[in-house]
């Protein structure tokens, strides 16, 4: 059955959201709708332009025999600054002080849809470097790397402070936690990273940075290359910060428990990202 | 500016798809594209048509002042037995056989796209089903709960088999595991999980299923109802099972170490889910 122009697509979106940074052949449109490459071609020209006007991302499109198509999520200028001071605003609810200066921030990062969100921002912030792993550290920063990572199509490494039996030969080292001082153990599955893999670090809270620290000295146990480093919370004061290459989406300015009052601000993300050329941004 | 029809279906497919089990209303759409609510129907009659021949879903309306449309992600019959039988494939490579008959599974656990398909299946499985929550226990949980939860349109909680002081103030519970007979613990922080909330138990892996039994436990810590269990890999030989209603997307048949050599089949995803009514299905 060929298909019609409105259903090739609502198909090829849906086609095209699900395989982010994969080259689609023409070929494979062509047949999986039975129709000219001509009217293929047309049709990923409607999609790029509504893809860029609505924010949604670019499509690249490379021609010739091997040729095809290329989906790269991106956050518009103006819905990013939109979500940052969203995260802003509820970080900054003060029911969220615990006990020690500490936030709660677990109904946060459990919903899919803010850490969808996140991962699209730092998907858009590293889009033009080479990642073939998203490495992060057990438990919370494990739903924010996901997220990248499917809009990065790559895979996740998790880093865990013990070893387990399902995860064969491990690599473990110790590190000093930038703040409490403590030596502390990080271990990673020995399969789980290629050697040579260029790796995007991905946390939920940066304070001293000794954790992140520490996953780039694992790097080095496996030849891997750091492609950068993306945290969802830095927090401020951390003037022996171990790590100074970062983007962050929001900065914990102050927390004073005595007054219940936290200051949340936007990140470094606007100022430390790649610029990324795209016709419909406000850059 | 108007749209046209074509912007207008790329879009939709786009903002559905973004937002899975919300009524988004007519009105919406309507002032989104400045297009008459007439032509928006037609629109979603086209993607309705398409999502459901294509196996993206389906899409209920609600007439009437209050009214819109509701997408409902569902995977087809078809592709299903394809999603499953490649999970049996590649998980019955003798390359993960660990000492001691364990499995390596997080390089499957670790694709972003391998997880959706996870969490898609799931959610189709328990489409009809009252869920306000998914919960699962840290780690390996994490991925395949929030790929169900995102197409669900619900948060995650996590148990931990320890208290954070990130966490606030967290309830605790003791637990046999099945399989070892040890006694452990587990704990859910007391805020993360609403009182008398319905909730569907996702997990990676079930053996003898103590470690689900111990979440259902805890369920009643919150007066929360279980709404269903979710699990990817069950393993046979269980015979002393603690958990009998859950669904299993494949089942670790037999682990022969010395023949190197794993046996791994479809689970009870198509005998034990919910028969959902779809025109599309083979069904």
């Amino acid at each position: 059955m060929k298909f019609r122009r409105s259903e090739r697509l609502i198909d090829m979106t849906n086609y095209l959201l699900e395989h982010p940074r994969q080259l689609v052949s023409l070929t494979f449109f062509s047949e999986r709708y039975l129709s000219a490459k001509s009217s293929i071609s047309e049709d990923l020209g409607i999609i790029k332009d509504t893809f860029e006007h609505q924010g949604i991302g670019t499509l690249k499109t490379f021609p010739g025999a091997a040729g095809g198509v290329y989906y790269i999520p991106k956050v518009k200028e103006e819905d990013a600054e939109r979500i940052l001071d969203d995260i802003c605003l509820q970080m900054a609810n003060p029911d969220r002080l615990l006990p020690g200066g500490y936030l709660y921030m677990t109904d946060l990062l459990g919903h899919p849809n803010m850490v969808q969100k996140v991962g699209k921002l730092l998907a858009s912030a590293f889009a033009s470097k080479e990642i073939d792993v998203i490495m992060t550290v057990a438990t919370k920063g494990i739903p924010i790397a996901y997220a990248t990572a499917a809009q990065l199509n790559v895979p996740v490494v998790i880093v865990r402070p013990d070893s387990r039996v399902t995860e064969g030969s491990t690599v473990s080292i110790n590190y000093v936690s930038g703040s409490s001082k403590r030596i502390q153990t990080m271990v990673l599955s020995k399969r789980s990273l290629p050697e040579g893999a260029n790796v995007l670090i991905v946390d939920d809270f940066m304070k001293a940075g000794g954790t992140i620290n520490g996953m780039i000295s694992l790097l080095q146990e496996f030849n891997a290359t750091l492609s950068g480093i993306g945290v969802l919370v830095e927090s401020e004061h951390a003037e022996d910060r171990l790590v100074d290459e970062y983007v962050s989406l929001v900065k914990l300015k102050n927390v004073d428990v005595k007054q219940k009052q936290i200051e949340v601000v936007r990140g470094n993300y606007f100022s430390r990202r790649e610029v990324v050329t795209n016709e419909n941004s406000e850059l």
